[in-house]
C-alpha cells in the first residue's frame, strides 16, 4: 500500500512532486558527526533513537560513526531495523502481550536485542518468552527519573527488578534506563542542568546501592537531545540515546542555550516540501501539508527561509499561511517547512528525499513507519 | 513496507495486538444507513468525504447504500479509491503542479472525476492536462462561504470562474463547491446554524447569479458532519459531502443539539485499542499507543466505558493515563480509545479491524494511507 516515492535520483529539489519529507544531506551528516565526535571525546557510547527516523538506512549511518547500536521503542520498529542490517536493538520501553514477547524472544535469535523492565511480572514473561525461543535477552530496569511515565522509584525498588532478573533464566541484567524525557524541553538552560542534576543523583544513587549488592550496571543509559550534554558530563551515564539531533525540529530549537539564545547545536536538516495550490487573498495562501504532513502537537510548522510568511493553521489536507503586508507568494510555488516535532512527522511519510546541492542525491524508505505493536 | 494486521479474522477482540484501528461495525452500519436514509428523505445527493476513511472497501459501501461517488481531498486518494472500485470521484480542493495534473487528467479516463478551482490560471492548466489525455473533467468553483481557508469571494469572482471553465476545451462546468468548514465544529447549536445560514446565502447569491447568465450549476455542494441537516433543508445545496459520520470521535461529541446535550447523532464506531504496558503509581498507567497511534490536534483521546481513566498525556509512543482514586487497571489490560479527531487518527493506520459481536469479522487496508500527493 506504500505510494511510490515523490521523486526520482537526480530531480531538482523544486521538481520533487509535494508534500514530500526532505532531508538536506548536508546538515544531516554534519549532525551525524557532530555528535559522534562529541562522544569519542567523553569516552562513552552513543545508542542513538531510531524512534526519530524509523529508518535502517540512517541506522546504519550512526553505526558508521561508532554507534553501538539503536534505540527502538516498539517491537516493530526493532524488527525493521534488523532486517535492514542493524545487529544490536534496544527496545528502550516495556513491552506486554505475548504475540510481541514471543517476536521479541525471535528476534533476539537474529540480533542482540534489549529490553526495560519495571514490574515482577514482566520479568517471568521476558524470561518464559526467551526459554521458549531458546534466545538470551539483556534485561535493563527502567527508573523514574523524573518523567513521570513508565519506571519504577530509583533505590530499592530497582534492586528488587534487578535481582529479578539476574536471577531469571534466559535474561541477562544488563543496567539502568534513566531517561528524563520532561527535561528535553525545557527552555531555559538553566532549569534544564537542573532537572538532569536531580536524575544524575537519583540514578547514582541506585547504581551505587546495586553495586552494593554485587549488581554491576554494565549500561547505564538515557539522554535526548535536549540535554545529552549534562548526561555526558555526569559520570554516571555511559550510554546516551538522542535522536532528533540529527534533523532538529521547531520545538527543539524554542530551547535556549546558556545566554538565552536559540538552541542551535545541530542544524535543522529535515523539512516538509508543500505546494500553494490557492491565494485566495492578499494576506493568506493556502499549501497542501495539513495535520497529514505534520503532526502539529508541539506546534505550527515554521516556513523556512520567508520571514513574511507564517504558517497559522492546519486541517487534514491544508495548511494556511498568513502573509505579512505587501508579502506575495505564488500559486505553484513549493516552500520548505520545518515540522514542529520530527519523529511523530516523519511517521506520516513513505519516503525520505534527501537534496545535496539542490538536487535528489537518496531516497530511502521511512522503513518502521506505522510500525507501532 | 505496510505491517501485516494487527488480527486475524475470527479472534476475539480482546487478542488483537495493539495498538490497532477497531470499527464497531454494527454501529458503522447503522450511522451509514442513517446518513442515506436522511439524505433518500430530502430528496438531495450525498458524496461521502474519503478523506476520513480512506478505504475502497467503505466507500463501495457508501455507494451501495445511494452515494454518487466520494470526495477526496488528493489526486493520490483518488487513485486509491478508484483502483478500489469507485467509479466516480469528486477532488473537493484545487490541484497544483505538473505531476499532479497530468495523473488527474489520466485519472479521468478510468472514472468520472471532478476538481475545484479558485484561479483562472488553473483553468488553462487544467483544460491542458485534459486535452493532453483526451479526458473530460467536471469543474466546480470553490467559494469561500467562511471557511477562511480556499476559494473565491462568493458573487461576481464566481462568475468569471464559472465563464472561464464554461469555455475552456475539456472542462464541464459543473457547479459550486461551498463548504464551511469551520462551522462543522462551533459547539452551540444556535451559532453553527446561523454560521450555516450565512454560508446558503452567499451560495444562493451566486448560484443565482450564474443562472442569470446562463449557467445552471448541476451541483451545489459542501456540508459536513456537524452542519449536514442545515445544508439539506436549504434548498440551494443538493449535494452533500460528510464524511465523519461513519466513525465520530472526541471532537464532534463536544458539539451540542440544541438542547445543550452532547452531539450524539451518530454513534462512535472507530476505537484504538491499546494495551497497559506499565503501572507505575496508583494514580497513573501508561499504553502502547501516542502520538503515532492518535492525532492530537484536536485534544486527547477519551477512554471508553472507564469513567475512572483519563488519558491525559501523549509522548510519541507511550499514552499516560491518570486514575481516579481507588480506581484500578492491570498492566497487560486492553482498553479502547475514541480518537479526538477521526481523519488523521485513520491516516496513522495500515489496517482497519472490524468486530463484531467481540471477534474479528473483517480487515481491511486504508488504501490510500499517506496519500499526500
Amino acid at each position: 500500500m506504500a505510494l511510490p516515492p515523490p521523486a526520482e535520483i537526480g530531480l531538482p529539489l523544486e521538481d520533487v512532486d509535494t508534500p514530500a519529507l526532505v532531508v538536506d544531506l548536508d546538515a544531516f551528516e554534519r549532525n551525524l558527526e557532530k555528535m559522534a565526535a562529541m562522544i569519542r571525546a567523553q569516552g562513552i557510547r552513543v545508542r542513538p533513537h531510531a524512534k526519530t527516523h524509523r529508518s535502517a538506512v540512517i541506522a546504519m549511518k550512526q553505526m558508521a560513526l561508532g554507534a553501538v547500536g539503536v534505540c527502538c521503542q516498539k517491537v516493530s520498529e526493532a524488527e525493521a531495523m534488523v532486517r535492514g542490517g542493524v545487529s544490536n536493538v534496544l527496545i528502550s520501553n516495556e513491552v506486554a502481550g505475548t504475540r510481541k514477547l514471543a517476536r521479541l524472544a525471535a528476534l533476539a535469535r537474529h540480533a542482540k536485542v534489549g529490553v526495560c523492565v519495571d514490574h515482577m511480572d514482566n520479568i517471568a514473561e521476558l524470561s518464559g518468552a526467551a526459554r521458549d525461543y531458546g534466545a538470551e535477552l539483556d534485561v535493563l530496569v527502567e527508573i523514574d527519573v523524573g518523567a513521570n511515565r513508565c519506571g519504577v522509584a530509583p533505590g530499592r525498588d530497582a534492586l528488587d527488578l534487578a535481582r529479578g532478573i539476574d536471577e531469571a533464566a534466559g535474561l541477562r541484567f544488563a543496567g539502568l534506563q534513566a531517561y528524563q524525557g520532561r527535561a528535553q524541553h525545557i527552555r531555559a538552560f538553566e532549569e534544564r542542568r537542573q532537572a538532569i542534576e536531580a536524575a544524575v543523583a537519583a540514578t547514582r544513587l541506585t547504581v551505587d546501592l546495586l553495586a552494593e549488592h554485587g549488581l554491576a550496571c554494565d549500561t547505564v543509559a538515557g539522554a535526548g537531545t535536549g540535554t545529552h550534554g549534562f548526561e555526558a558530563a555526569s559520570g554516571v551515564y555511559n550510554e546516551l540515546q538522542p535522536g532528533s539531533y540529527i534533523f532538529m525540529d521547531a520545538d527543539y530549537a524554542r530551547n535556549q542555550n546558556p545566554d538565552g539564545s536559540a538552541y542551535d547545536e545541530f542544524e535543522h536538516a529535515l523539512f516538509v516540501q508543500a505546494t500553494v495550490m490557492s491565494t485566495p487573498s492578499p494576506d493568506r495562501a493556502c499549501v497542501d501539508a495539513g495535520l497529514k504532513a505534520f503532526s502539529v502537537d508541539a506546534g505550527m510548522p515554521t516556513v523556512w527561509a520567508h520571514e513574511a510568511l507564517d504558517f497559522v493553521r492546519a486541517s487534514d489536507e491544508h495548511g494556511v499561511l498568513a502573509l505579512a503586508p505587501g508579502a506575495n507568494v505564488a500559486r505553484g510555488a513549493k516552500l520548505l517547512f520545518v515540522p514542529g516535532h520530527c519523529d511523530p512527522t516523519v511517521n506520516l511519510h513513505d519516503w525520505y528525499v534527501g537534496i545535496r546541492a539542490g538536487r535528489v542525491e537518496a531516497i530511502w524508505p521511512v522503513d518502521a513507519r506505522g510500525a507501532g505493536y
